[in-house]
């Protein structure tokens, strides 16, 4: 693979590069070669039996990170699974930038849902295919090849650079807020720049504006001791299937509104500018649609599907079990079920208050649904409070000035619906985010087939680079 | 294990045993260490890659039949999976008893919830826990010591014998019948005895005058193209896990009436003397619950436990997946849901005819609650017709002799709620049934932690020679 690319010195044109001399040469052949390697770990953090393979995925990226010219690298240890660091510190008096990634992967799913297999990476038209090419490991080496070129270039980088490139960010990043207390040079950074969001669309940059936070909750239906009989026992006995699916279809109301009281009862509308500015610059249904391959729309009534999937909260089975289907498919009345739902947060939504909001419908639903003895429990997971993310900062204007030189195009200011825990501790921190990506709507993340192109490979280096140049000129 | 057994000969006071001449003497320890073997084979005929352990399984069982005394044996090909037959004719003038069972097991369902595995049988409090030891290779060792007993004490047996042991039971027997279509002493014989029901509880046997068909249905729910990101378009686009519950959750009114419109058409309503039948002799509603484990009771209301699960259909969800739940949980909008029903048939049902009405119910009921491209197709498994059995025919005198001489008291006739798929063949073919189990209601057949007492055991052996030298007295 590979070969046949020139260093991107040689494709100023392509992307309409205004200052070629902030490029440093770096070769897509070896690029492409490293983010096989490291996708190529199956750095699962939500799969105990996988714990050493993001211990391995961790050591290749502090190696990568040692490579770069980067100091003081270090696979530190947290309650979980350890996150790299690495930093350059030698510009005094110039801004402090934390680059922020996570190296964990979702888990691949249904094999044979893989045209190739998820950990065996493979380039099809241009891009990259297998877990974790576009999520996240592709946009963090795009970031570590622009400080190596800096370093090989001037031998210095124009500002103070802190990596720190999480393990347990597709879990919820438990222990990153523990380890950021630890880390006085991250905790105190001026600015950072996080790419784990899409770009708008080919060819035009984003800078995301707000992200939904998320509640995880597992429901477990327990109607008997055990599997029973369906012959013997049919249409006598509860069944956990058909208690769990009552529980779920009484989830939303016909409006697809979700059903459960109060739960949007700190739900900010949209005023009528934020929904213009929505209409003219964020994705149109139409867009969505074609981004998801999907045929048609869902949800509440009322609000465009990227209101719905930004400004609106939304619940959605991520997974569904009772018995077994397929060919192991038991004749039998399972007696228990697991639903597994994801509770997508707005601003303004407490994820305590959320819960308790679901504990308390469920409570009531199961009463109303199921027979006596039939219980019904709910754990939550991690939760990842929503965050609105400013461009009045000037590092907002920085990004936008870099990601304009390297795509010809300003970048679209817009939410997205997805959740990043790091994303949400630094706001916390106080920290000012530039959130710029560099994957596209449908590179399939969290999905069968996930890729990441080898344009984006690119432009990510080209992106990353300057903006790092343009933070120093902030001063 | 089993050292300790005594030849039922010195066991006579424990069964009331009226004519102990007539038991051959067998020794209950090699009979365990026979069963332990024969469960240790995992003949799963649901799943493909068990296809050579069911062939392992008939090869051991026709070695079996051999070593009894049984003329030719044979493993015989079918379609599917192999019928294991063996015979003993040489009774000229007195009549042919067909001994049906099957050495097909269920799968055995989650590891985790087997006190120990599945396949490799255990003794534990008098009974041998393992898949298949009650359903149903228990009970076919039982009749074939029973038969070798009496071909070691007098050179014969009291009648001639044909055993047909299918490997197919378990999904419905499909080559069932091609098979006694060629095998003209099967077909054409004077009784078949089938030991693949319960009795009505420990120490008080049944003889069992009705079975419920069934019809199996995979409902596939296709959302969209792939899995979605649950953050970037939650609550715009359709789950397929929310469309799946949805429709199972119409399956069922709120006073637990199948819903789907014509279900209940040709279902005949128990009349006065049925019920008080069914009251006086057939299990309460606590003793159906205590079998069941269970502490609610769920279903059509205006029956009782008994009747909903012998004389009114049901429909039972045997599986529920999408996504993946657990460990192996993803943050996605699962792009496919599965649902496995299974539909319990009473007599005057159509098995074509109720499939016909499931999917006119679920082409409304996927219009009503999936938006448009949401596409959902049911495939039908085998099924199985229901069947009522009559006990005016003499063989049902001789089993209620025996099964009375053995437990000491009379069986009792109840109707069962299960299926099986050969009763139904048989019964087409025109060949008197007597359904003389040896199971108890609560040994966990196609659940985890299935078992056989060594009592059934015992007891099996001794009704099933009995049954034949009562046959005998018919002439």
């Amino acid at each position: 693979m590979g070969t046949g690319y020139a260093p991107v010195v040689a494709d100023q044109a392509d992307h309409g590069l205004a200052r070629p001399s902030e490029y440093p040469q770096f070769r897509m052949p070896a690029l492409v070669a490293e983010l096989t390697q490291f996708a190529s770990i199956p750095s699962i953090s939500a799969d105990p039996e996988h714990a050493g393979d993001v211990q391995a995925c961790a050591r290749w990226l502090a190696g990568r990170l040692r490579r770069a010219g980067l100091h003081r690298v270090g696979v530190i240890p947290t309650r979980g699974h350890p996150v790299v660091t690495g930093e350059w510190r030698h510009a005094p008096g110039l801004p402090t930038v934390l680059v922020y990634g996570h190296y964990d992967v979702q888990p691949p799913g249904p094999a044979g849902r893989w045209t190739t297999p998820p950990f065996s990476p493979v380039l099809r038209a241009g891009s990259l295919h297998g877990r974790g090419t576009a999520d996240n490991k592709g946009p963090i080496l795009a970031h570590v090849t622009a400080i190596q070129q800096h370093l090989r270039a001037t031998g210095r980088l124009p500002v103070n650079v802190v990596c720190v490139f999480d393990g347990e960010e597709e879990i919820g990043g438990p222990h990153l807020a523990a380890f950021l207390a630890g880390h006085e040079a991250a905790r105190t950074a001026d600015v950072a720049v996080v790419s784990d969001t899409p770009m708008r669309r080919t060819g035009v940059p984003a800078l995301v504006t707000g992200l939904r936070g998320v509640l995880t909750a597992r429901l477990r239906v327990r109607a008997a001791g055990r599997d029973l009989h369906a012959g013997h026992f049919g249409g006598a006995v509860p069944g956990a299937a058909e208690i769990a699916c009552a529980l779920v279809a009484g989830l939303h109301d016909l409006a697809g509104r979700v059903a459960i009281p109060g739960f949007y009862n700190r739900v900010h509308a949209p005023s009528p500018a934020e929904r213009a500015d929505a209409a003219a610059a964020a994705p149109t249904d139409a867009d969505i649609l074609r981004s998801a391959a999907a045929s048609s729309a869902w949800g509440e009534r009322g609000f465009s599907l990227y209101e719905r999937t930004t400004m609106r909260p939304a619940i959605v089975v991520n997974g569904a079990g009772a018995g077994s289907v397929g060919s192991a498919a038991r004749a039998v009345i399972p007696a228990e079920a697991v639903i597994e739902l994801n509770v997508r947060l707005v601003p303004r939504q407490q994820p305590d208050e959320v819960a308790e909001l679901i504990r308390a419908w469920l409570a009531e639903a199961t009463h109303d649904l199921a027979p006596g003895g039939v219980t019904v429990t709910v754990t939550f997971g991690a939760h990842v409070k929503p965050v609105v993310i400013s461009v009045d900062h000037p590092a907002a204007g920085a990004a936008a000035r870099a990601l304009s030189t390297v795509y010809g195009t300003p970048p679209v200011l817009m939410r997205s619906g997805g959740t990043i825990s790091a994303v949400s501790t630094l706001n916390e921190l106080g920290i000012p985010l530039v959130l710029m990506g560099f994957s596209l709507p449908d590179d399939r993340i969290h999905a069968p087939n996930e890729r990441f192109s080898l344009a984006s490979l690119r432009s990510g280096v080209a992106a990353s680079s300057l903006f790092l140049s343009e933070i120093a000129r902030l001063r």
